[in-house]
């Protein structure tokens, strides 16, 4: 089974080159707003135009799914969690929830593959995934039925105004998959890419290291083949967030990626969609080992190090009012012209 | 001449450990926010309740001034540019402006020391300030009075309202006093101090790191003595931030702390009223190398590392979302209980 996206073109260089420019004229010394003016620029290279338009629908969508390899102690929590949550974002009482409200952005959550009944299941690929360490997490025709729910999942919020993307995860054991991916695909030991993940004890940590090297083994056969790796070690909600991301690129819409299981969604969407990067900003580099792997690998440098190791989206969610601001600064702010200031002696 | 603060009292620690027992039963792994459940948990203690309560006036005071050294070529831009931006403020298009209207603050620009005239000239204490490499900047009495300043604003500030402040900076030159000031109360030699401001070149970057000895060398008889430091070696502008700070410690109200020139004010400020830092939290870490002396010294570690070196309280008011974000999660999320998820296995 494969899965061919349309090509992935660069954001515009000369609208880059544009915010670049209208930069060195804005009433304030050249570059003093440091990363914030990289990042309007980034925008406005994504827009295609310069100055940027403010930002009118930022989205999050939240991706629900179970992993089977919870049922082997590598979490802190039980599965039963996942599909409660799930309710808890509609309830609209998660934390990503409250961080969207802060920074304008609204909250769709899918059900790919939770492990019981929700109110926002008609979406979802299957009942939880294989357990990676001894079994495939997904057939593959599930793998290219959940990225394709993703890249539709663009199309749908593009489609309806979404002019800036977020993914995020929910899902029980879902850091066990993560770092497997991250692992395969950036050639690091699982005793580097292993994470407390929700707060797993040290007994669940040696079991959580010792199923992602299990796993690993599985998957490093089918690392030059993305779908074959997705059937192998993620699961439904990991494999639609890749075709999410990989999709947003070719739809040319930003994207704020979120931690370590939206990092190895991504690590797995490059390949899918090889240049999807560009179009991505690093919302912040969680408290896990493997996100920073996934990160150098995919050569962003996170805007927020807050320790954070959430997931729903929560810490791209934190960095989107620095985005909104870097897009915001470029459309509105004075020339030295317009306001009469004076330039350099 | 000396001047006396009110005791500081430190916030509370009662409601600083109700937020951590708060964030403990919030529908999220205990922790998991990482830097936004301290930052939370700081808000409440400066409350003195939990939860605590979304900010209703965060407010911005911009305090421009004028300073003789920038005569002797230390800074890329002409001293007229401070009256021009103070116009450039008043009319919202500068960056401090438009993070501000992002951030939902409001901005306040006061002329303490411009060297012309302004439309907001009232608390005007002098025209600029003597040139600190060879004469004291301030008399006493003008040191005094710009304290008195600083401190009545936040009086005017709070009673009105305002529930967070931020200090910021304008004027041109004024990165050479703030390192005179870190250095003499850190310890630094000036050449660990200086930095580019606004963008100087190689020749007036040895020029003002000549200006910073020698005002250096006039300074350090007086470290002992906050009133007669700022005398000697700030600026009427510097002088009432100094007091602004302190003050707002005093009014049990929280801070955002800015760059290289807030935070010189807040050295002194910690001097004229120990313990105020209690009450402050870094916004940012600017390029400048004067800044992190300056957050090393207060025991601060910044909520953002930009490279931003502009000051007027852009590299604090970029940090305001993320402080409004971590407020906004111990009042409005839900508790385990309240949505029906499990804890921990």
């Amino acid at each position: 089974m494969t899965i061919e996206f349309l090509s992935v073109e660069p954001p515009s260089e000369a609208a880059r080159r544009e915010a670049a420019a209208r930069h060195a004229v804005l009433t304030k010394p050249a570059g003093s707003l440091g990363r914030l003016e990289e990042l309007g620029a980034w925008v406005a290279a994504c827009q295609g135009e310069c100055p940027p338009r403010p930002f009118t629908r930022p989205r999050v969508v939240v991706f629900a799914g179970d992993h089977g390899v919870a049922k082997h102690g590598v979490s802190a929590y039980p599965s039963e969690v996942t599909g409660q949550m799930v309710a808890n974002f509609l309830a609209g009482g998660a934390a990503v929830n409250v961080l969207a409200n802060v920074a304008g952005a609204t909250v769709r959550v899918v059900d790919v593959s939770v492990d019981s009944d929700t109110a926002v299941g008609d979406l979802k690929v299957r009942r939880g995934s294989g357990s990676i360490d001894r079994e495939d997490a997904l057939t593959p025709e599930e793998a290219v039925k959940a990225v394709e729910i993703g890249r539709k999942l663009v199309d749908d919020e593009v489609d309806g105004g979404a002019d800036l993307l977020i993914a995020g995860d929910m899902g029980i054991g879902n850091t066990t998959p993560a770092a497997v991916l991250i692992a395969a695909l950036t050639g690091a030991e699982p005793v580097a890419a292993v994470g407390r993940g929700t707060g797993v004890d040290d007994q669940g940590w040696m079991r959580k290291t010792a199923a992602i090297r299990d796993a690993l083994r599985r998957a490093r056969p089918v690392i030059d083949d993305p779908v074959a790796l997705l059937a192998a070690a993620s699961g439904a909600d990991i494999a639609a967030m890749a075709g999410f991301l990989a999709q947003a690129a070719v739809r040319r819409t930003p994207v704020i990626l979120d931690g370590v299981v939206v990092g190895a969604a991504a690590v797995v969407a490059e390949e899918l969609a090889p240049g999807a990067r560009e179009w991505w900003v690093a919302g912040h580099r969680s408290a896990e080992p493997a996100h920073a792997l996934a990160l150098n690998h995919l050569g962003l440098e996170p805007l927020l190090e807050f320790d954070m190791r959430l997931g729903e989206g929560s810490g791209a969610v934190a960095a989107l009012p620095l985005v909104v601001m870097a897009t915001r600064v470029l459309a509105e702010m004075a020339t030295f012209e317009n306001a009469g200031v004076s330039g350099p002696a």
